[in-house]
């Protein structure tokens, strides 16, 4: 029989991503609802070191589902990679009577929490909050869907000045590892052409597609490029590259940067995130331990968190032809 | 083995929605890709009948992934419900050449593309084009995902002065007979309370949980209410019944309206009319007719327009649970 | 000689509305910049009669320039109208060492403050917050720019819809006894026609330009209508009267409502509110008093606080013809 | 006595803004409503060269007055430099009957109008058109108030994560003469610090001012820093320099880019466009020449295309003082 929980710490951990305060509201008052008490932990695993704990009641979080960021903050913690650093953090819990936690973040925060679930036999259950989605076990992390529409927002700018001018721009979004935020916003955003870590287009193929481009009549040319892209040279020598063998094209770049992380979370992201806290603290009164909540083919699952850390959240192929077809 | 398909028609009928441009541009360029010619049809089926087609090549939908409403326009037809104006619609399209048709639309766009096909043998593919999200067979139509996000912008800027006089706000949304948007938009928004159409609240209940929700120090309350709620009474009537009632309460209402409608699409929704786009063109090419693309359990798939038609959009319960912890 | 300014109270009064956050901040930095202490007197006078108070440092505004609404809150005070309700504020600020006032909201404020000062020489300064910009002393208000983008951005949702089905939309706006939002976000949004307190249009001019902008093959229509118009007739009998006279027209409604108080404020009245808010206590630390600060021809300037409350902001005839020629 | 003028040739030239589409409706517009006729001409001078023209009428213009970019699309042009090209020019546009131009642009563009009018005795007529509003005679250039919006948009969005992780961000922003952008922005976005191309702050300064804050109790800060700052470093030398003397601080940089000159234009843009046009057409109208059309003390006015070109568009460094205390 699990031991009953009787109050959950919850935290922030690795990049923040809008939903990840909705999510921490939804913990919260998930919580009140079944007369658990909740606190907020700062600055992630490193407030869990310095016992930076908040308590907090359903009021704690009013007016918060619609803003950007964390109100717990979030941090590095090196510390919390020994040992020692562990032991304090537990002994804080301890201390402060938590005992379960749900950790918001990435694959990064997951890791930290199952370690330290191994080391103290202490409840945890994971929320995915990254903007990159690129973690298996969900179709959409938390801040994804708003990712896509602050990067589609701005191209749809930058192709206002770009048709006004009949030139070429090289976008580049956030996606050191997954090209999800470069496919499926280059999509939206009508990109000629889009270049991602799990793909190598190849420079010839780019230069042959931006010609037939040009020579299907088109007038400017949107090309959304991955941080982490396979062509091997960055955004600038792209450019360079580009300008040198195709003459004709007047390319700029736009480096989008850490935008992309914040604003107000879209109504799928706050719903998402509003779920995904509910199933958190449930399966953790059920006694379940070491899951990320997380929502595949329309439904909330849980994955085990080693299989989230371990498996890859592949890209849908069937979008790279999507935007084939689309920039006929 | 199926004829071949060498020229389709598209278009848009029935309420518009943010992503109906997206999808016609797939649609042409899809044609394009796959060396089929395709002209727009304006109007819907009005414009089938009285010949007000053009020619669309690629070109023909340049910036377009980003606008709201339809450049095909939409209308409702009389006369298509009858024989002799289906019969001039077909005569327009055999005369023009177009083999196989794309319909963007809802319930009753399906309905008139059914019969136009069982008494033409004419191939029909279509595509779930209104906010509403009621229809069956898609977990997300074209618009849902933009209206959802429009709701929760409104409900965003009434949640600032709401809480600045502390002040009670009816807010009704779309949604005559499904509550997919009232339900989605009010966890969103982090309503307090969110009436359906698919299920009797009752008002007890509702002055209930107002009660309940200033006891517990809210200042302010947001109560989302489709258009087709049950409870019986217009949002003004409901005004005037909570005042009587709780006449500690001052109520506001708004009435969001038509620009539900409108706006420039999501990503979401951009990608998703670009990944039906090609799919409804694609099966034509494969034979298949009758058929509405959707999308569900993260998957594009077919369902017979029929079955479209007779389903229901079965909201997900489980939100209204979600929805009562979150006003906790 | 002025009397020494060791501590300034601030409130927000009346409707909220975008950019009072934003004037509250600097009230409250240019007092700490000045080494003056500030207090804010929550929900208007009636928190200034219950001895409502909060101590205000730097660091109490932070992260607030951005947000609609008020943090200090807003309310109507029946008790302030009596002299014994005065007196309570006096003796609560007189108590809580507070000895200038400054007073963010509208003619009512005004008139209340100025009432304040002359009962017990207490140095008052309005700053001018109201969306509907109809104070005299000031070319624009808090809010006024922020709530013209708002219906700008609404009415270019609705243009979507409109076009699509080739409707006539009559859009209510914001302004009992002012045009300025419906005249400028008229112009804005690029209406057909504009219905305001200040003209009488008349039906039959109403009716002609209707006519004429169908002759014109306009296919949709935006007529945009201050709450207060001249016609005499609200917005749904309008309608009801268009359609029997012009039945080719198929007229829908939209009243935009309160969303127009709401949202974060737009860079102009961010810059507009930083900048009165200097003024204000700078002016008070001069040892002036019953003064609005206020933006004309591009400078900061002071109007005696009765000329802001019985002098007539004005609309710009000159708009009324602009509009005529960008219907044509 | 001034010649009639019969036809208007009106271009956009430079670098393009928000609110250039809404000044080409408008001189459209005004043009038919004079029953003067009206060309465009496209690519700037370059398409004058080209006899790149298209005859515009009321409903060539329609639904463009919230798009960015510009349907005449901008070039530059090296033989408009010559004698041989503006002769070119000259002889197409006598050969369409233009009679008369409207300029739609920025300092360069207007030089270009000056000496084609020099030489050939041609009406021109200037509408400032640039995000830089560095143009002496007006106190907005069209696109400036959207630009602002833009770059505030953003700078909530990376305030969102540079409060989450207590980073500091250098934000650069268009600007490389006029300090206008990055100074209204930087207040409008709460900016800790702003540099500008007007103002050598200096080095130690900055250095002081971001201890200050730090020390102040802030946890995050963003500076923003124009284009073409005095400074003398570029913003990544600026971030190393920083964090060589500030080790404390994890900074940040985001360069927002051509999306700055993009986006549907704010309500202020539309308006303002709507009043330069119908000034401009006007203008010519009555026989003058040689003028920009501006907004100055909130009044439409004109200032000599001379005196424009010469003059220097200076920042309010009141503006300076305002951004020092709000930092407090």
């Amino acid at each position: 029989m699990p031991k009953t929980i009787k109050k959950v710490g919850v935290l922030t951990s690795g990049g923040d991503s809008p939903g990840m305060n909705a999510a921490i509201r939804s913990v919260v008052r998930t919580c009140a609802y079944h007369n658990i008490e909740c606190i907020g932990i700062y600055r992630g695993y490193q407030g869990m070191i310095e016992g930076d704990f908040k308590e907090m009641g359903p009021r704690s979080v009013n007016n918060i589902v619609n803003k950007g960021g964390t109100i717990l903050k979030s941090a590095r913690s090196v510390e919390f990679r020994t040992p020692e650093g562990r032991k304090k953090a537990h002994d804080n819990l301890v201390k402060a009577g938590v005992d379960a936690l749900v950790v918001i973040g990435g694959d990064g925060s997951f890791t930290g929490g199952l370690i330290f679930n191994s080391e103290f036999d202490f409840p945890v259950m994971g929320i995915p909050g990254t903007i990159d989605n690129d973690i298996y076990g969900t179709s959409f992390t938390l801040g994804y869907d708003t990712a896509l529409n602050t990067v589609v927002d701005c191209i749809d700018k930058i192709r206002d000045t770009a048709s006004s001018h009949n030139r070429l721009f090289f976008v580049e979004v956030m996606g050191r590892d997954a090209g999800h935020i470069a496919l499926n916003a280059g999509i939206g955003a009508g990109a000629e052409e889009i270049l991602i870590p799990e793909e190598d287009l190849g420079l010839d193929r780019l230069l042959d597609s931006l010609q037939k481009s040009k020579a299907s009549g088109k007038s400017s040319s949107i090309v959304v490029i991955a941080e982490g892209d396979k062509i091997g040279k960055n955004v600038f020598e792209l450019k360079d590259y580009v300008e040198a063998n195709l003459p004709e094209y007047d390319v700029r770049v736009s480096v989008l940067g850490h935008m992309q992380r914040g604003g107000s979370p879209s109504c799928f992201d706050r719903v998402l995130a509003s779920r995904l806290g509910v199933k958190a603290v449930e399966s953790l009164i059920e006694g379940k331990s070491n899951y990320m909540v997380g929502l595949r083919e329309d439904k909330v699952i849980l994955t085990p968190l080693e299989q989230a850390i371990k498996g890859k959240s592949e890209i849908d192929r069937e979008l790279l032809r999507v935007s084939d077809i689309m920039s006929t």
